[in-house]
């Protein structure tokens, strides 16, 4: 038992089924006694820029001058950090997932979706990495038309996103010393990638 | 619009052209009413260590002992950063490109040209990552014998130095929360890779 | 000639052949008048968690709450730092080579080894990382029965921790503006690895 709270960030690209393996982990995790949380990064910096009159729709926020969104992050970092750890005042066993993005890509590049202000607030134990094979991503993409991105139908682009991702992520964890997690979710086997998940949990 | 300066830093293994593509982007962006400044960082890193009466010729700055190369580092970090945002005061639409490198390969080892205690004080929206085909880096290296460098005349060496270049462009962008951008210069078609340049710093 | 003390994280997947290069390294260094100190980073963590009161056992450490792991880790860099300065007063030419880790694979994914509240800390002038060919580690594997680590048996994943091992050493160096060395411990020749190390030292 490690005590406090045990907080892991969830990333993954578009079509690996990170919320699929997320909800059956948060299930399993409940069921053995946990106390479980997660939390989406984006709606606490939501949340942020609009109680600061900034925004008043979420396609406003890239819009922002670039030290106004990292503020954002740096804010939403921090409110997440203090809910989570207000919560474990209270309950024993708390599991805080994060939800968000190891990387982003846009027309302006690939951001990084935690950046030392954002990953120093957060404080996680591990950063869980949800992977797929890129036959896979590309398979649910072309099924799923009205998700369908194009960059994800790509299987050589599909295989540089699945390296750049992991680059992200390391790069991130280093910053706090959390460690990071590859769990590969195979098609129709959903389940085994969430009670790995749930290994990884209860160990740290 | 984001307001203020927009500060890209631009690196590219020898061989792939950044020089050319960074020259045709500038006036693009001149011709579009952009006010463009380009700044080498190693003459700002020189000029600092000339100031301060540490060296008389370029060569000499690698014997220095690293914590005074480090410190050397972070003043024209900063200096580059003032001076840009000086010009911002007085003028519209203000780009600056810092030109530099994501490693330096040395008979020491891979040096990061971005760490920590410059790219915090560099503070770019972006690092624009120029890169080519290893083939046409290879190619270039043996037609160019004035500027011939070993290395990068073997395809393997350069496909690694590709991958790490990306390594390290992605570890110091995630310490201040920049974009990275990778843009392909093709042989004899540097204008597109230009363009999409400028459509980058546009967007930003 | 740098002046004070030179001091190189070395780290590299177990089976490589590690500590032969480096005991190899320190017999020539020594031979040619350093004076070379070698310190194991987990000694020192552990010496610094027993003076707490904290553990008993080495294998204690695993179970501690993690951000006492981290003030432990912070404070063994600390003082591993600092002894080698104090040795680095009454010596010339001191070398000091911190044994250790970029990255520790375990049950709860890859931990870091040299996270920014270590490496900033230990503020090294090289990080060398020690490979060997895939093949090779895992040939060893299968010889030495008693450290037999079935990770290390699989060539598909010997690879990708390489790889893995590149990436968090480049991830880490960004922080500090150290450089990185990549040797290569060949079969039978760890003596001309040991001699590359010698020459990166000899020119830092």
């Amino acid at each position: 038992m490690n005590g406090g709270i045990k907080l892991a960030i969830i990333v993954g690209l578009p079509g690996v089924g990170k919320s699929t393996v997320l909800n059956l982990a948060k299930d399993i995790l409940i069921s053995k006694g946990y106390h479980v949380e997660v939390v989406n990064f984006g709606d606490y910096m939501f949340k942020y820029v609009v109680s600061q009159g900034l925004v008043k729709s979420r396609d406003e926020i890239r819009n922002l001058p670039l030290h106004i969104q990292r503020k954002a992050q740096e804010e939403a970092a921090k409110n997440i950090r203090e809910n989570l750890e207000a919560k474990a005042q209270s309950k024993e066993n708390v599991v805080g997932f994060v939800d968000t993005h190891a990387v982003i890509k846009t027309a302006t590049g690939y951001w990084p979706g935690l950046p030392l202000h954002v990953i120093r607030n957060l404080m996680p134990n591990t950063i869980i990495v949800v992977e797929a094979e890129p036959e896979e991503i590309v398979a649910r993409q072309l099924r799923d038309r009205t998700r369908y991105r194009s960059d994800y139908a790509n299987i050589d682009l599909v295989k540089k996103l699945l390296s750049m991702n992991r680059m992200y992520a390391i790069a991130s964890a280093v910053l706090v010393g959390a460690s990071v997690n590859f769990i590969m979710n195979r098609e129709g086997k959903a389940n085994e990638a969430a009670e790995e998940l749930v290994n990884v949990i209860e160990r740290l």
